[in-house]
């Protein structure tokens, strides 16, 4: 079975702390009626930091929707190559080994995807498979890993590369004040991560079954809004409440390999924020230890979207804390509403 | 082998005709030093009508990024349900059986893709797994061919659901008069196709192996200049010879099963222009009839981006001159520029 190699990083060199964000949040909106309740919610994500591509001076301006995808093609032609490099290093894979690059971001939109570029630059194979996503949000990193393991079944013997750049601050929207956009703009960070899935070769992540799942009739819950600003992030408050009807589906595919989901070994979850990592642990009767690495992730980058599972699994990775033959679940969740899971097995 | 069955098509009422585009670059740009060698090259294109979604004096407008997106997502869930519901008939499949939506457009942008919202509109399953693709341009058509292709095989048994939804007057820009701007203006028409790709049922086409492949330093040659008043579309004049270094991949993947490039009986060819096709049939060593449906879809259609194979193989259908054991290979190319190129046989 395919083997999902430890991820690579890389967080922005801009660093802004919960306090900077609530500071910014009462300069910025300080005739908002929304501003005491969003601060009470920012306050509760438990982010204490997040990494950022431009200094908060420039972040918090808006210079247009065409600038700031340049500045996502910039930032991710400047900064991406370097996190490929250790991902193929991790998976001890040359460029020449790679038959598919499946490129996620919802953050800048390039046409061609940066993986024509990535395969002229890294010197990946001219037949190389490209595989952009770009429309399934937080959800695509566990899309990403599924779409890889699907691929190398139909292709045995062959490696796929992963990217998701996330750069959420790009889609700061300065006039946006209702308690969704507050929230997103004290939730989501920047982030680069890269991994390879193998084959066979390598000490990863075995990924097993995958599936995935649409919450019926929630497609307007999280969403981005197209405007000529660009896109603007829409949040509905019904949302943490989607890991009730979720867990049902994780346990029921645990299951279906014959194992419980409450007594995994791991657990790598979307930290899209608080309540979906508290609920989820309730749902699934999980002690609230067993998402640490979730909540590290949280706590240290905020939500970088489909970024956050590879962030969750490289902090596991790093703790020393998995064995052989420990067994868990990676989830992904998105707009859709969507989940994307995989069951896995540390080689 | 996973089927390719019988595409359903759709075409935008409003029609407009190749006298009506000179007419129309005439008066919007009188001005354009462009003016005479655009004409030159649309007359050219062979292209005789197109369909587009507006009527001409609305498609004409800008009225802004924000608003042509709404109206992609307005038109494209009023049509693209009857679309779906006519190749599901075609390859004799009901919504249940449906495990993957493949979702290929580049003229709108949604999130979640429209994937969520047909998932619950047309009763799909919950555990649809979903695949948008919006960063491939005219190359998706033939991408989303391989990735169903793909996904049957790491699913057996599994049934996708394709669908294409290209508005690309919906990129019209009228302040871009560059030759390239000027020619696409004249090029490109709107359309909707769908098609079932059965796990092993049905008539259509059986897909075997497929590639992929990028011309090597291309990425600017088909691209999209992303700016406030949305995707600009801009086209080197470097393109049409890309057929040359294309011509000799197509021929190594029929080689690789002991097929001669030269010599199968039907072509489905992305029809990007007419040099595309008179250039690939010459380098090929391919008669010129041999690729009529595809200039029949770009004579009657215009480029219609990541539908084009689709309809070039619903007009061979239709035709009646496919017969079963007949041999052929289906290719798109888009920016990248990337080739997706697919062997098939008919059932």
């Amino acid at each position: 079975m395919p083997i999902l190699n430890k991820p690579a990083l890389y967080l922005p060199e801009y660093i802004i702390t919960l306090e900077e964000t609530i500071e910014l949040a009462k300069r910025e909106f300080k005739d908002s009626p929304n501003l005491k309740k969003a601060i009470d919610l920012i306050n509760n994500t438990g982010v204490k930091k997040r990494h950022i591509i431009q200094p908060i001076e420039l972040a918090s301006l808006h210079p247009g929707f065409g600038y700031r995808n340049a500045v996502f093609e910039y930032q991710s032609k400047r900064l991406v190559p370097d996190v490929i490099c250790q991902a193929m290093n991790n998976a001890e894979i040359m460029p020449g080994d790679i038959s598919a690059i499946i490129f996620v971001s919802c953050s800048g939109f390039l046409m061609p995807s940066l993986t024509a570029w990535l395969i002229n630059k890294m010197g990946l194979p001219y037949n190389t498979v490209q595989i952009p996503i770009a429309q399934l949000g937080c959800a695509a990193g566990g899309a990403a890993i599924n779409r890889a393991k699907d691929f190398i079944a139909a292709h045995p013997g062959s490696n796929v590369l992963i990217v998701s750049c996330e750069f959420c601050s790009l889609s700061y929207q300065p006039t946006d004040s209702d308690i969704g956009s507050l929230l997103s703009d004290g939730l989501f960070g920047d982030a680069i991560t890269a991994a390879v899935v193998t084959a066979d070769q390598g000490a990863g992540l075995e990924l097993l079954k995958n599936s995935s799942y649409l919450i019926p009739d929630t497609e307007e819950w999280i969403r981005y809004q197209v405007k000529d600003s660009g896109f603007h992030f829409r949040l509905d408050k019904r949302v943490p409440g989607t890991m009730e009807p979720l867990a049902p589906v994780m346990t029921e595919l645990a299951a279906a390999s014959g194992w419980e989901i409450d007594n995994l070994d791991y657990y790598i979850i979307h930290a899209g924020g608080p309540r979906i990592l508290d609920d989820l642990c309730k749902y699934l009767g999980v002690a609230r230890e067993k998402f640490a690495f979730s909540r590290d992730t949280l706590v240290n980058c905020g939500n970088i979207a489909s970024s956050v599972v590879f962030e969750a699994y490289r902090r596991m990775w790093e703790a020393g804390s998995l064995n052989s033959g420990d067994r868990g679940i990676i989830a992904g969740f998105g707009p859709g509403i969507s989940a994307e899971m995989s069951l896995s097995e540390k080689r």
